[in-house]
């Protein structure tokens, strides 16, 4: 009898039916994946536990067999962190996805790990709420899995990582404990935040099983501006004078090579008529006449002063969400280019520099490849987007890219950035580690690994070897 | 030779002035505690190095001697966590405290870590931005101590505690290694975060030697309130009523006790008129004409309900620091009654329960003890204070109190709270971290522990034994 079946028999014997396993080659495949496509998809059962009690029975079962653990929420990873190519036995959080207690007076809700974002956001507009971390692939991305990646998104100015909206955490540790974490206080100085080690730990340390999530108070009126900006210098000055006056809650850009595919794909309505080689995207609550007024005046003085060739501000809440479909479709429209991606973050100081460093690069060593730049300037993280030429094979290009990414890493790591700025380590950036953490850094690392999981069953093998 | 006079020869050889020592026993006293009086300081030297890489030669030195080393900052604490009373060597940050480089795109100031919190707090006003993060004992805290403690006080309801605000550490760990923890990035997905298991760590695992501070754009007219109240449940009311419609700074709350000391010992003015049962302080941004409309709408509704017998809403700048002195000199204004502090923290909701709860424990067992409550409502956090009675000496006093502290303790852990809110554990709570931290909690914390610090050199029998 090979080890997933006798995993499965000894759940049954403790409760489990048979609906909570799959076995299944298909299956196999779906839940073994997330949205890379670098590994092939190969563990050994998928297990769908109800309870924290029964994920603690999975995890001491696999303690015992000496069989792998692979944490699944929404598997919308881009790092390859939920992929289970080596007979692993997949946790998979879907069936622990109820929205549990509320707590009006702390703007707090207790929620399963398997519950899907964009459900914990439409709970707290129910509640006259708000969640504020939003990206993509919030409509099939878990809050576990967000946890676990400290997902950011494209509010991250304002509101700050999901870090920031975890209040407590339930886990269970890779050597079968349950712990409770923080207890969802907003104080408590009672020694090592172990809550904070979980978040972004991406399974590697235990199972995130429930969590307590803060809620906000929803913003009002949200107005977005699309600007055309000629020299990435003056997107800089933008975020300055606009910072200065407003509380943004967004400050994206983009740039002229993702403009001119999201026209051609007929995706979204150009917003002016110039040309522009960069477009700066912001967002603000404008409750009151005055605010309005203000970005106005910034506005003004930003054109007067060549910054802003062009610009559009909404007026209504839809003609908000339309021009932020500019912002938004950017990733999906240029996936047919098959692009190279890179998720990088440097100090906003060193920004332009950075870009310009990574663009002379790529020019001298690949002129013939195009490259795409966005992202979330105002949080100085950067989606660097290489796009493969018609004339060279995917394995062609994506070898040819390795080479560049060293380039670039070379580059992160002159500018004490970030290899992986949201999108986690996983199994694909996880050769580059160390031009991110020192070795001191990844030494104590899997120090902590040690404490946590000393069998070594949780995630093996991603983040670090 | 002793020991000390051995550290002190060889860090000579290295290049230590004569300066950078004190061994007088005056020293020794000033430099070995903190605020509390529960232990006899000790220590057997105070090294003031000034910079990182002096900082881990201490470090390497004493773990060769096998030196105990005390990190110590303003020496503010409440709990005894700086206190050095078995013959440790004390590292000062005295002479670590110089502001650094400063980002004004990032919005971020590198700073050594004994700079003084009052002084981060005016670099900040020079550069037209704010540091948020305040409480009574700014004006000698340092910033490294703050970081240590996680430290929270009176802002925490909009602006969150310390860990909010550092984008990044420099730290030297319990085996000597210097590890630069997320180099000030707003987003940075590799791995686990070592910056927050710092954070909050009173020194136990390493010390904190320099860190990346974010900074925020100032408040905007802030507008305090001052409400008298004749039921604890209409305080809650209140902070809902006004939660809902206005985005609020601070609500902190303290009682008739409270008031009544403050005006006895003339140091505030009555806010009005009225005599009532508890007090609430409320403040917030009202840059905006609407908003103060807004305030005073809700404070006209919670007036007709009831849930405000009396109040008053500051005018200027200068009346709203007025108001704030009724609730930042009720510490010091108790102090002569010996009171024995208590620091908790529970769930907003479990505030009302959690309060009369322990009332009634306090008069069931010690009808003649007067309890002033007062702290952060809006936090969840609540200072209890138990005052002397005349007729009690200071140490028949205490030993009362450890009593009724068993059962403060007990219900703190009925309601999954905290023992220590923002005071930290260091050695007055740390017969009690297991009523907050589960056994299993507490082990990982000692296992985290050996991982940086495998000599057990780092700031012993503080947090845990």
């Amino acid at each position: 009898m090979n080890q997933a079946q006798n995993l499965i028999n000894r759940l049954t014997q403790l409760g489990f039916v048979s609906n909570q396993f799959k076995t299944h080659a298909d299956d196999l495949t779906f839940f073994g994946k997330d949205q890379t496509k670098h590994f092939e998809p190969n563990p050994c059962v998928i297990v769908f536990p109800k309870s924290t009690e029964q994920v603690q029975q999975i995890v001491k079962l696999c303690n015992e067999l000496q069989l792998v653990i692979t944490p699944s929420g929404g598997r919308t990873g881009l790092s390859a962190g939920a992929v289970a190519s080596k007979g692993e036995v997949v946790i998979s959080l879907d069936k622990m996805n109820k929205i549990l207690n509320f707590y009006p007076s702390d703007r707090m809700v207790e929620v399963e790990a398997g519950v899907v974002t964009k459900n914990l956001q439409h709970f707290a507009q129910e509640q006259g709420l708000y969640y504020p971390v939003d990206f993509a692939s919030s409509g099939s991305s878990q809050i576990g899995g967000n946890i676990s990646t400290n997902a950011g998104g494209i509010k991250v100015i304002r509101y700050g990582m999901t870090r920031n909206w975890v209040l407590g955490l339930t886990v269970v540790t890779g050597d079968g404990k349950i712990l409770k974490l923080n207890k969802g206080m907003l104080k408590n100085a009672t020694g090592y935040d172990l809550r904070h080690l979980f978040i972004g730990a991406e399974g590697t340390l235990g199972i995130v099983t429930e969590a307590q999530i803060k809620l906000e108070r929803p913003p009002k009126n949200l107005t977005v501006m699309v600007l055309g900006v000629e020299k990435f210098s003056h997107i800089m000055q933008i975020l300055a004078n606009f910072q200065h006056k407003i509380d943004l809650s967004a400050f994206e850009f983009f740039d002229q090579v993702a403009m001119t595919k999201l026209l051609a794909a007929n995706t979204v309505v150009r917003p002016f008529e110039s040309d522009c080689a960069f477009y700066a995207l912001l967002e603000f609550e404008a409750p009151y006449e005055p605010i309005m007024d203000e970005a106005m005046a910034v506005f003004e003085y930003c054109m007067e002063q060549g910054f802003v060739i062009d610009g559009v501000m909404s007026q209504s809440l839809s003609q908000a969400n339309e021009l932020w479909k500019l912002r938004e479709s950017i990733s999906e429209t240029i996936s047919v280019f098959t692009p190279y991606k890179n998720d990088l973050s440097v100090l906003i100081t060193h920004v332009p520099d950075f870009i310009s460093e990574i663009d002379k690069i790529v020019a001298d060593n690949y002129p013939d490849f195009e490259v795409c730049w966005f992202g979330h300037i105002g949080d100085g993280n950067l989606h660097l987007n290489i796009l493969k030429p018609n004339n060279l094979t995917k394995d062609e290009f994506f070898d040819k890219c390795k080479i560049v990414n060293q380039y670039v890493f070379e580059t992160v790591q002159k500018y004490n950035g970030s290899i992986s700025a949201e999108h986690g380590v996983g199994m694909t950036k996880k050769a580059y580690l160390n031009y991110t953490r020192s070795c001191d850094e990844i030494a104590y690392l899997k120090g902590i690994k040690a404490v946590f999981d000393p069998n070594q069953i949780m995630n093996i093998g991603k983040i670090f070897d």
